[in-house]
């Protein structure tokens, strides 16, 4: 049987450090705020918008939601975008994407400022990602796999991690961060030969591939921690992780389940992001 | 025994596809010129830019070498770099890193304009090169890499790469490279345990840790392919790679030299990104 990482407990624990931390800058007559810009009203955003706005309640971030309509110009767009930037109440940004096709995110990323970008929308911090700058702000679900395994004490430092995925939104920046933390890391995905020979190095297994139930039990080494980032909706509408969770629960020591694993870290990573950048902003 | 990996073939196959690119651009009137931006002048830059300058002669590039003293100001260095960044005559920029200490390069690269930058100094080509966007300009070491495997034909697509070294020189940059070209990639680096271990799974190994012949005969998988990134020189003045050649020859299917292998490569890289800059300058 295998240790359940439970998202709540990591959360909660973020939470009770943003809520002081949020004290100290009301003291200072000062609260962080995060903007949420929205376009249409698609429901995994909104799905997420909640949950955002919730955390973000809980621990005294004020927000703001921008709902944009769905056939917004890339000028509108841009133009809303800049008054959110220049507005310096505001201190975090959140762009829903992707954003419709009409939309060019590749210039859009562009134009939010890097201080505000709390979810690496832009190139600059996605460059701090590279180069391991803790100035910026890496995406907040990878950043939730990181705080969940610190959470749990488990060593990183000189341990195999594995990635099952190379995408930006989660297998490049894991695996940059689980780097960071000094692990030696190993990135697969659909080309890989042999994968579940490459996954089963890995004392630390990082599945995002974004297809369900894709990692069977041969996939997990022998007490192995296993950290599951798939969202995946089969066709009856049930909700499932990348990992066969009943199969890899018995071979590993540690396994984070879905619902209730690094989707529920993700929001804290975000207002943990907005205080961080409202901290900047103010030199504090 | 193995097969030498020689960088000059593949320096010189370089060479004789940009000569092409260039008398196409010189028929539209256009001359691509690389500018270098040299502080003081230490040997192993000097070394680099005889180098540089020898292989922009040889396919028709144009440089400039801007060498500025020692003790120049911050802001004096931004001032000329600013210059070169406004000069439509000049494509592509090299500058010459570390910077003295009092020369802060995190902000200064932030002003090199990306789209001239060849080497990765901005951190907006950082950036694509963490997205895999081939606008950017990945730095010329670890591209320098990539050419030598495909020139000669190693297949890159599904095999483990094992990089040892995450420096953001090359050790990152050829992780993500490899990782474009589909291999399954590895970072290991001080801190890894078992290191032999972890770089016996390469078929390609990528050594780029800075200490000389520091990978040994039981580092290499037996038929694997070697690169050699490391240049160190002995305190007898003599010039050794990361790799212990003499022992690693015997188990290596093909090995680069050191020198005459990466370092060779990597000023006709120099010159293909001012030509692929000049023509993206161009709307070519």
């Amino acid at each position: 049987m295998s240790t359940l990482l439970k998202g709540k407990a990591v959360a909660d624990n973020i939470s009770e450090d943003l809520i002081k931390e949020v004290e100290i800058l009301k003291e200072k007559e000062i609260t962080p705020k995060l903007a949420i810009i929205r376009v249409g009203a698609r429901p995994d955003d909104l799905a997420y918008e909640r949950g955002a706005l919730n955390r973000c309640a809980k621990v005294g971030v004020e927000t703001e939601v921008k709902e944009l309509p769905e056939d917004i110009t890339q000028e509108d767009f841009i133009k809303e975008l800049r008054k959110i930037n220049n507005d310096t109440n505001i201190h975090g940004i959140l762009v829903f994407r992707p954003l419709p096709k009409h939309l060019n995110e590749e210039v859009i990323k562009y134009e939010i400022v890097p201080e505000k970008d709390v979810d690496c929308f832009s190139p600059i911090n996605a460059a701090k990602l590279l180069e391991g700058d803790d100035t910026g702000f890496p995406p907040c679900t990878p950043m939730a796999v990181i705080e969940i395994l610190k959470h749990y004490q488990v060593p990183m430092e000189g341990k195999k991690a594995v990635v099952l995925g190379r995408s930006m939104v989660v297998g490049k920046p894991a695996a940059l961060l689980l780097l960071k933390e000094n692990a030696t890391v190993t990135i697969c995905h659909s080309r890989t030969r042999e994968l579940s020979k490459v996954t089963q190095e890995g004392d630390i297994l990082v599945a995002a591939i974004g297809k369900g139930k894709f990692v069977k039990e041969d996939f997990v080494k022998e007490g192995a921690v296993v950290i599951d980032v798939g969202i995946n909706v089969d066709e009856e509408g049930n909700l499932h992780g990348d990992v066969d969770f009943d199969q890899c629960e018995k071979k590993a020591s540690m396994i984070t389940p879905v619902p209730g694993g690094v989707g529920s870290v993700t929001t804290s990573i975000l207002a943990k992001h907005v205080i961080k950048a409202c901290k900047l902003q103010n030199n504090l």
